[in-house]
């Protein structure tokens, strides 16, 4: 991963920038000491690492003006950092660049269920919205496999989505509004909790734009009322085919589970040997939930095993009691920890159509074999968003560098079915190098120029999402 | 209204135009002369009217790209138009400029079930969109009410909703993709089938945006199963007060119904003289309707009945059979028509916080009594989209004057109380005045720059959306 250039010039004003940092925030808010800066140096994509020359963490909106303002003048990168989960190294910072954390924007501003929204800091965390509506019956939608950790900045920054999004939608389908300071301090409302606003929709580009156009320091955010209940079902198939093709009649059969879950043999294996879920021994596994009362969950469940009993499964298990449905899910929730126990693993995020499920899998399965790599496959079916887990071992020289490239090439593969590069995880620095097997020249050019328009010095989250020297090009104007 | 200024030159150059035009398209395809043009002259906001210099009416993005590199070149604005339903004037052509009709847009490209989707030419109407999948069980989620006639392209220009959209979302929660021609011809593909890809979302923002930034050829919309059957139950309330407030807590109790509509007694006397839907003789009237199986049915209508209960309804009727249902929604659908039959009357489409409803109402009670004009109101009350409509005479000088004075003061006070001034039918010439009390000049100029990307000499819909002095600065360069 080749990372660009440090400018010695902000390296050699660090102390005036720490100056200027301390006159406009509290003292135990700027953080600028080597060992301090090491928890800085990478997000969960810990392959790379690099300390910022300084991280900061404001209290306020108005704080984070007063921030960005002198990171304006003094001409230094602001990388914004939610909670640092991200898989794609999108709050990984560089060497002349300062960290914005939102771990200290947590308030919960404004609650109102007449209106269903949830107005909070973006610096809270994912699940902790839903914790403070549950008692009256209301949840937020979103749920990626973080939400304990990630923060509602990362997940607008990235459009995060999770196991229930094939029913309730990601981010952008559940946030109503921000307030979002741009790199000139200026602060900035875009939507809320009303309908849609006359004039263009620049919350919509907001959205997933991954830290690009603006520090987001406040959310509103859709909640929903919570379901009566939910049930899993378990389904064992002979093959990845099989299992694919009962996904799509699933759906094609007008049933909307709230999550279709997929595992392959490799990761059934790991996890069972991890969880001791009770999996079955066989090729692939489905967890299907439903939701809703009694009498529909018991229609949708009955509808959905008729379905699978036409694929032949090896194993057929409706849920029968909570006890049984939490570990049914716990399999699949420890999936990434326990294959993090056996090897290094690569985590990948394209998403495809449905329908272009066996062929992809059995793609994956050759590049498994020609690259020499294991890899084990748990993502969400229903929507198509494939989480391939390419196994290799760090210590080993050269590695990581064939798992980059086994994963290059199934992205591809992704992008070539009619898919794309990354579902929820972003783009970061880890694909920005395969944007143009998305996107044509002219693509990005438009995409770029919208970024020119909220960032014209192009000093917000450098490095990320577009290729490197195409990005170098921006900056030197 | 303020009309641009017509600019001599683009008239003297029609004759070339025409020629150019026809060189590009088929004969049939091209309109000029002044009785055929008559068509065009207008769209559903009738009291304005401006024949174009030309009109034309491509099959194929390839023509449409062709016929925009024609004005492009020769530098005559075009005004794109899907059925010319707006009621905002969003298709209403400049002296000047070329109406792009996509009239014979109409081909279904694909469907696909397994997916979700469907992708069709963008002049389809709204309505034969989901005729074409509903033999299979699936529909289309928005619903306007001109869904018979409306176009997909109009749809997505305006972001138009629907009855429905309480439960399904409105366009941008539906969109998947576009095909779009830019001004200077080149084509471009946002979004897709697959989930949102990565780099910025600029599908997100041409969803609303009103034919300024392109012209949609084409349309990847989601598709959804058909619900097993839906009912409404009809309640009357003795003011508009406890109507509102009886909305608020059926959607705080956490039950989403599809639909919640709100009429007031002027709307109720005009529209059971006209239909005799058998509504009864109150203040306010509700209708809402749930959809499912039979057992979700008549759970979700128990709840809301105890809700409605609690506020002491004069009328609380809970449709029977399918006639009935029909019946209870015949007065509302035929709101519009039946007020257009006592008189002229202008349309608002101001959305607030569910909350403000009571509120809002009496600002409206008040206004008409201060201008001396009769409203009703029916509107999607669960989303808070109002519809006043306030009446007038057309033939009476200054009526039509005094008439949208008093709906400025309406769509302001929405935005007041924390709305703003469209749900779904746009901004258009209509409201393109009153934005900045929507948005402060930092806010249009950073839309206006986002629009410069896409259209850079600002010829794609002129005079539109943006105050006119403001859009004449910018054309100018």
């Amino acid at each position: 991963m080749e990372m660009p250039p440090v400018d010695d010039f902000a390296l050699a004003k660090k102390d005036a920038l720490v100056t200027r940092l301390g006159e406009v925030l509290p003292g135990d808010a700027v953080i600028h000491t080597v060992e301090e800066l090491k928890a800085y140096e990478c997000d969960a994509l810990t392959a790379y690492r690099c300390p910022p020359l300084a991280a900061v963490l404001p209290r306020t909106t108005e704080e984070v003006s007063a921030v960005l303002k002198v990171c304006h003048e003094m001409e230094v990168p602001v990388v914004p950092r939610g909670s640092g989960t991200s898989l794609a190294g999108g709050a990984l910072p560089t060497a002349d660049s300062v960290i914005l954390g939102t771990s200290r924007l947590t308030d919960v501003l404004e609650v109102d269920y007449a209106d269903r929204f949830i107005r909070v800091q973006s610096g809270r965390t994912n699940l902790s919205v839903t914790g403070e509506v549950e008692h009256e019956g209301w949840f937020y939608a979103p749920d990626p496999s973080s939400q304990l950790a990630c923060a509602i900045a990362g997940n607008i920054a990235m459009n995060s989505g999770g196991a229930h999004c094939l029913k309730y939608g990601v981010t952008t389908n559940n946030l109503l509004g921000v307030r979002m300071v741009l790199m000139d301090g200026t602060i900035v409302d875009l939507g809320g909790a009303h309908m849609d606003a006359g004039g263009l929709d620049l919350l919509g580009v907001v959205c997933g734009s991954e830290g690009m156009l603006g520090v987001v320091t406040e959310a509103t955010l859709r909640i929903l009322p919570k379901p009566e209940g939910a049930r899993p079902v378990l389904m064992g198939f002979d093959s990845n085919e099989v299992a694919g093709a009962c996904v799509a009649d699933i759906i094609k059969a007008g049933v909307l589970p709230v999550a279709i879950e997929f595992m392959d043999r490799p990761i059934i294996r790991i996890t069972e040997d991890f969880a001791g879920a009770g999996y079955p021994d066989c090729e692939a596994l489905l967890i299907v939930e439903v939701e809703g009362s009694e009498a529909e969950i018991e229609e949708q469940l009955s509808t959905i095993e008729e379905i699978a009993r036409r694929h032949d499964p090896v194993e057929l298990r409706r849920s029968t009691s909570e006890d049984e449905s939490q570990r049914i899910w716990l399999g699949r929730k420890s999936a990434f920890g326990a294959t993090g126990r056996v090897a290094d693993y690569m985590c990948l995020d394209g998403t495809i159509p449905v329908s272009e499920l066996p062929r992809v899998l059995r793609g994956i399965s050759d590049l498994s074999e020609k690259y020499g790599l294991r890899v084990g496959n748990v993502f969400h079916a229903g929507d198509g968003n494939m989480h391939p887990l390419i196994m290799f071992d760090a210590n080993k020289p050269g590695d990581l560098e064939t798992c980059e490239e086994m994963g290059a090439e199934i992205l591809k593969l992704c992008v070539e079915v009619g898919g794309c590069l990354t579902g929820e995880h972003g783009v970061g620095v880890e694909k920005r190098d395969l944007m143009s097997h998305q996107f044509d020249a002219a693509d990005m050019e438009m995409q770029m120029r919208v970024k020119d328009v909220f960032d014209p010095s192009w000093l917000l989250n450098p490095a990320k999402v577009f290729p490197l020297d195409v990005t170098a090009d921006r900056r030197a104007g």
